[in-house]
């Protein structure tokens, strides 16, 4: 029963990431102890550790899986609805939360900025979103709704840049309410014609 | 004399916040221990701490002081210059540096980011930039430099969220020698009127 057995682990490990994401998210990553990993999975350390090498192979995959699903989001609908998506997270009112990346991505970047080996390991995994934003750009440009005046990497550098500047606003507790017209703005600079008043 | 007083006051005041500045850059400010302070300023911890109450008090005047600093630079040249000297910090021939408030500004930022505390007291203190970069944008929309389709609040939001995006980039260590096309855009959107290839 080999099908039956990989659809087991698939879901074992999907379980795993999901119960990981809600603990990093919460703890942040030196927070997250085996003992809270073990509890949010509801898994026994055995169980997460066949599964993942260790805390640090688990945080990648993780981050990996995530930026996977960021990718899957812009490779449909864009990055500036991936940004959208990411304001949605500050409203309570909200019940689906779309980008339960957020927590992961802050971890990601607080990383990065704090931890030279960490930035080594995930240089060669963090490209999946550049390379689905650029892909998504070369469409739209093909399809005649982007601006033809600008290289797509500058569009795309553009993009992430604004989605960087958003991650740590919101990291840092600023008010988000008022940014929808800010990401109109930003959706409409890629564009190929600025709207006249 | 109280006129030599003040203005011996007001150089000591400098020499202990521009040494601070490099120190708290070097170190980050849970480094900056006193005894680095001194190093770096020169001066005894009995010195500094008669112009400053604690470390605490120090660097939230040295943010306030940076933070002023640039505030003046974009009124005189606007936020994207203050971006576009940032990544002249990049550059290793640069002999000037004029953003040396980045390494300030990345505190302000990690600190925000993991002390609610300092978050209060730093919320008081950190609208001069936005004051100022709204006040540049309003006198360059009166001299019809500027697009009158968005508002001002708006475009304001937007030139500080690629700020923080820069920000974080460059925290991260990651390359911005290529960011220069990517302002090019980002100063263009917030002018009247888009080039035409």
């Amino acid at each position: 029963m080999p099908r039956v057995s990989q659809d087991h682990l698939d879901a074992r490990r999907r379980q795993i990431l999901d119960g990981a994401r809600a603990c990093f998210a919460r703890y942040g990553y030196e927070g997250a102890t085996v003992r809270r990993l073990e509890e949010a999975t509801g898994l026994s350390r055995g169980a997460i550790f066949h599964h993942f090498r260790d805390k640090e192979s688990l945080f990648l995959a993780l981050a990996e899986d995530d930026a996977l699903r960021m990718a899957d989001v812009v490779a449909k609908q864009g990055l500036v609805q991936v940004m959208r998506d990411l304001l949605l997270v500050q409203e309570p009112s909200t019940e689906e939360h779309p980008a339960d990346w957020l927590g992961t991505r802050l971890e990601v970047s607080r990383r990065l900025r704090t931890d030279p080996e960490f930035r080594a390991r995930w240089a060669e995994r963090s490209s999946q979103l550049t390379r689905a934003t650029r892909e998504r750009l070369l469409r739209q440009r093909e399809a005649g709704n982007l601006r033809d005046d600008v290289d797509v990497t500058v569009l795309t550098s553009f993009l992430e840049l604004v989605l960087e500047g958003l991650v740590s606003h919101l990291a840092m507790g600023l008010p988000a309410d008022d940014l929808g017209p800010v990401l109109d703005v930003v959706e409409e600079t890629v564009r190929r014609q600025r709207r006249t008043p």
